[in-house]
């Protein structure tokens, strides 16, 4: 028979078991921190008709769409799980509770050029809050309070979570009275980390803007301080401008609200660099970076938006939301061998018959240690010893039980720490006594 | 601006946060007894070259395919876990240990004609056992146990596992040398719980076969009993074939490892009219019924496979499997209003400020709580307190929190149970201490 080359794509990431054990670990980490915080799940489908999905899409987004006819029907997969959750709460507007948190945590797909750290399928952890006509402020540092918890639970090093408001920004910009728009400026200081200030500078003149307009930005963008000592000299700018104030106050409450929320301060910090796309988000923005490998770029970013679903109803329907693209960290954690979760089995034991006549006495021990809650695999096949012992350590597994005639006889087994070598001769109570401590 | 009307397609299960509760339920409950039996998990892409993925395909299984061009690459989207998996085994075969057990619980892709109880993207639940040019008789026994802890654990309702052995079939039909192939048979016999034995005649007398052997084929799948008296009747038909006898003898051994993992007789029931698919299957079959639901048809089914890799490599990997079809069991149990889950609610309690001034106060007492490992979520919005009871009670919350002047000078809070009214002024530690009970 001919044989085709079992492979996959550039840009699928697939992983041995062990890893994605591992993988699963920090999904898992992430849902439960979720779900502590009061979000409710949600599963839209992956395949939607491309009228609505690309209802709001352009540009860059359309092309990178995986877009197809089925049938008389355009489709498309979902990109973002954003714009699903737009429709979402459109489709079902009468039958949600509001405000409406939910979480969702699947795979999106965007048919990028395959480049190292892309990828096009890839795993995206989003929380929202979505409120009708309005929704308070407090949850601008709910979200954030959340994001601290994930990553403290995932325990990847020390990080900070970078606040910043997009009236402070708009103000500002507005207060200088120049020609050109500020998503267009926001779009250079955006690149600050990446191309560094005087980049910026040259950008900024390119954009015809005058000299003392680019000390201001440049000024404004260099403030630097605590946290308090940002709000102040925020302040202190004295600019007579509605949204600049409005944006202050906005962060301020925000700033205060993590430190109700218990969250202590080294963890989040005004960076008024921070702008996150151009048309999208309207207050509170955030991105994440690991406080060591800044390179990394930001690892969890989102912010406040006015309206989440102008594109299907007349409602306003304004929310925050932030997102963890899960596929891409684990892969950038593990590259840089910064998973210290140390659970790389599911599997508690195995247990192994030294013959083919001990079976039986193997199932029913089995059996009832499962039945205590512990996972349990069994060694079967007709092998010798080393291949049976060697199936536990390829695989992780922490405690083998051994099984013989002596062990039969006694009606008990010996249990053996596949680290330490330790042996033990014990019944099963006291075997699912000791695995279960 | 001109709406798009925010909708699904037909075929594709979207379910309001209460309802993906239940069903997340049952998925982690298949998810924690599949681990339970140290299964490992896979995570396959979605999509895949079309030559991989459609190696084996073609006739219905193709037209139903959802498959495009993306640049140069012509892609399917998984439309089984079989295929993915027997791809993936292939592919990282050296790094894999054997057996190879693994799980993967993943929506799959089919473009049916959409009908009732039919869906074009669905959740599949798998488990399969590879093994090296061999795999142990006793993993046949192994995963109807698995199967059987499954339903146990999902409670719904009274099921039976039917098992059978292809081999049985196979070398029966041999042994009345008839002109028409044994599948031509077997696909006639696999209607029969649909057709009633009347009309099976009917079409086994139209392929041409003589009555004498259309007796004897009724006779055959006529045999009843229990699982003893079946095999004994099979040993008592005094059928000279090789093939027949090695299937009576796995079926024996499968009933008996059945019964040393300790599942209960009433579980499981040899069928002589199961044959599950006609090219794939080549030893143990099986399906499983709800008892007092058989019209739902067959909610899980699978059995073991002489080679999973055929199209890949030349290695020959012998394996066994099952799988779940968790969307329409979903489904169809909600419609009969089988699910008897009652955690309706992820969030066991909701903290509520009387008052914006007693903010403060709440965020802490909430980060007590939830630092318990209590799943807490907070009312922030400024509304009467008949909304903000309405939004726990509307989210099935069991508990509410009310927080006021009185509560905070007394450094307590009020904890109310949803469902019976009481009410008792307790402090935090009081109210962890009676949450986590």
């Amino acid at each position: 028979m001919k044989k085709v080359i079992p492979r996959t794509l550039p840009g699928f990431m697939e992983l041995l078991p062990q890893d994605q054990i591992l993988f699963n670990n920090m999904y898992d980490t992430i849902k439960k921190v979720y779900e502590k915080f009061g979000f409710l799940p949600i599963d839209t489908p992956t395949i939607e008709l491309s009228e609505v999905l690309l209802a709001k899409a352009g540009g860059e987004t359309e092309k990178q769409i995986y877009r197809f006819n089925k049938g008389d029907n355009d489709l498309s997969l979902r990109f973002d799980l954003t714009v699903p959750l737009a429709r979402y709460v459109a489709e079902h507007y009468n039958e949600l509770v509001f405000p409406f948190k939910r979480y969702q945590m699947s795979k999106v797909f965007r048919g990028e050029r395959p480049q190292k750290g892309r990828f096009r399928e890839f795993y995206q952890c989003d929380i929202d809050i979505i409120g009708q006509e309005s929704l308070d402020l407090i949850f601008d540092a709910e979200i954030p309070t959340v994001i601290y918890n994930v990553f403290q639970e995932l325990n990847i090093g020390k990080f900070t979570i970078r606040i910043n408001n997009r009236k402070v920004l708009n103000g500002f910009f507005e207060s200088l009275n120049l020609k050109v728009s500020a998503s267009d400026i926001l779009r250079v200081i955006d690149k600050i980390d990446k191309i560094g200030p005087d980049e910026v500078v040259r950008e900024l003149k390119a954009y015809d803007i005058d000299s003392i307009a680019i000390d201001q930005i440049m000024h404004f963008i260099d403030i630097k301080g605590t946290n308090d000592e940002i709000l102040e000299s925020l302040q202190n700018l004295n600019i007579n401008n509605e949204q600049f104030k409005v944006g202050i106050s906005e962060l301020a409450d925000v700033i205060q609200g993590m430190r109700n929320f218990n969250v202590p301060e080294q963890y989040f910090k005004i960076d008024l660099t921070i702008a996150r796309g151009l048309d999208y988000y309207t207050g509170t923005v955030y991105e994440t970076i690991l406080d060591e490998y800044p390179r990394l770029g930001s690892i969890c970013s989102g912010g406040r938006y006015e309206n989440l679903t102008a594109y299907y109803t007349d409602q306003k329907l304004p929310g925050i939301g932030i997102s963890i693209g899960l596929t891409r960290l684990f892969s950038q954690l593990k590259e840089k061998d910064l998973i210290t979760e140390n659970k790389r089995s599911l599997t508690q034991v195995l247990v192994i018959p030294f013959d083919r006549k001990d079976m039986q006495y193997t199932l029913s021990l089995a059996s009832k240690i499962r039945t205590a809650g512990i996972n349990t695999d069994i060694y079967y096949q007709d092998k010798k010893m080393k291949t049976k012992l060697n199936y536990a350590n390829r695989l992780n597994i922490p405690y083998v039980i051994l099984i013989g005639e002596d062990e039969i006889k006694l009606n008990k087994a010996t249990l053996k720490n596949m680290e330490t070598g330790e042996q033990e001769l014990l019944t099963v109570e006291e075997i699912i006594l000791k695995l279960t401590k």
